[in-house]
């Protein structure tokens, strides 16, 4: 399978990591997270949305969207449970992280750390950091006195949230007041066949 | 099912909306848009984000996320695909609804339409309103040629982005010249067993 891929994007890093676990190979074909010129040209065909990661399976169907590549791939092995309830659960941890820490915590980090431009951004990164520590405050009442996320087992919610949850030091978020959050970020990364970000 | 819901919700008129099609009852417990400051004496032990729509299921087990609840309700119904592809795709469009619709089209409807204060949101609205016609060009684009999102056939892909596409004019969105996302509207409008967002 071919995954359009940016190194440093946590949405690639999701399915590169699940892909690991399971054994899958992926080839990479880079796309730059700063300059998106060709964003339209390349993944015009393929994903409405013109974003990284897009997925193209091997008989050339195309799959965008980091959470709904993670279900293709992951349904039907053990990082996705068979209970109905918690299966929604983990649609809910995922969908909570598009819509309330990927916005916050990835776009401040990202404006931070690899924009090239942090001063420029200055106004927006200060706007959006309260909301990225809202964020956090949900996922560390959640994990209080939880092993993981959903079901007691390590699933794709976890590696949804595990994804710009361990690189928020580069968006400049202090996880020191968050214990439950930083032991399950070490339960995530002792998980067998974990790869780092920039594996 | 309890429900905790919000009437003007585009979110919350999925849940209902589905549950409508199913013919499943809901006990709706209202709660505002406008004034949050109950929401965490009301949803803090169900929901750690705190949003609505919040169901809560008859053993009292909660679930979050209207899309997760979409799914939880449909799955295995006709409102859900059996195909792993096609499911993949149904997620595809409802994590970029989270994503790149909601928080663009949705937020500039609430702002303008029920804020109760349009004006002192002008700049806002005017930095979200770009990236809400990019989201309607991307379902544009893919619409055209097509009945419905996914597989040909409605399903609750269909029912996440038409929640706040069919109130997108309460935003000041202007759907001229979409003239695919304006049938598909009326395709979906026309499903035995819809029901209107204020019905």
């Amino acid at each position: 399978m071919l995954l359009y891929n940016s190194a440093v994007s946590g949405n690639c890093y999701k399915v590169r990591l699940l892909a690991a676990h399971l054994g899958i190979p992926l080839e990479l074909h880079e796309l730059s997270v700063v300059d998106r010129s060709n964003r339209a040209d390349v993944l015009g065909d393929l994903n409405p949305a013109r974003r990284v990661p897009t997925l193209v399976l091997d008989d050339g169907r195309p799959l965008p969207e980091s959470n709904a590549i993670l279900w293709y791939l992951g349904d039907g092995t053990d990082y996705v449970p068979t209970d109905s309830y918690e299966r929604a659960q983990v649609l809910q941890w995922q969908f909570f992280e598009q819509y309330q820490h990927e916005p916050t915590i990835a776009v401040v980090r990202f404006l931070l750390a690899y924009s090239g431009e942090p001063e420029k951004h200055a106004a927006r990164i200060a706007e959006l950091k309260p909301s990225g520590y809202v964020a956090l405050d949900a996922m560390e009442r959640h994990l209080g006195g939880r092993t993981f996320l959903v079901g007691e087992r390590y699933t794709v919610a976890d590696i949804s949230l595990y994804a710009y949850t361990h690189v928020a030091h580069e968006g400049d978020f202090d996880l020191s007041g968050y214990p439950a959050i930083r032991a399950w970020l070490e339960r995530v990364a002792a998980q067998p066949g974990h790869i780092a970000i920039d594996a």
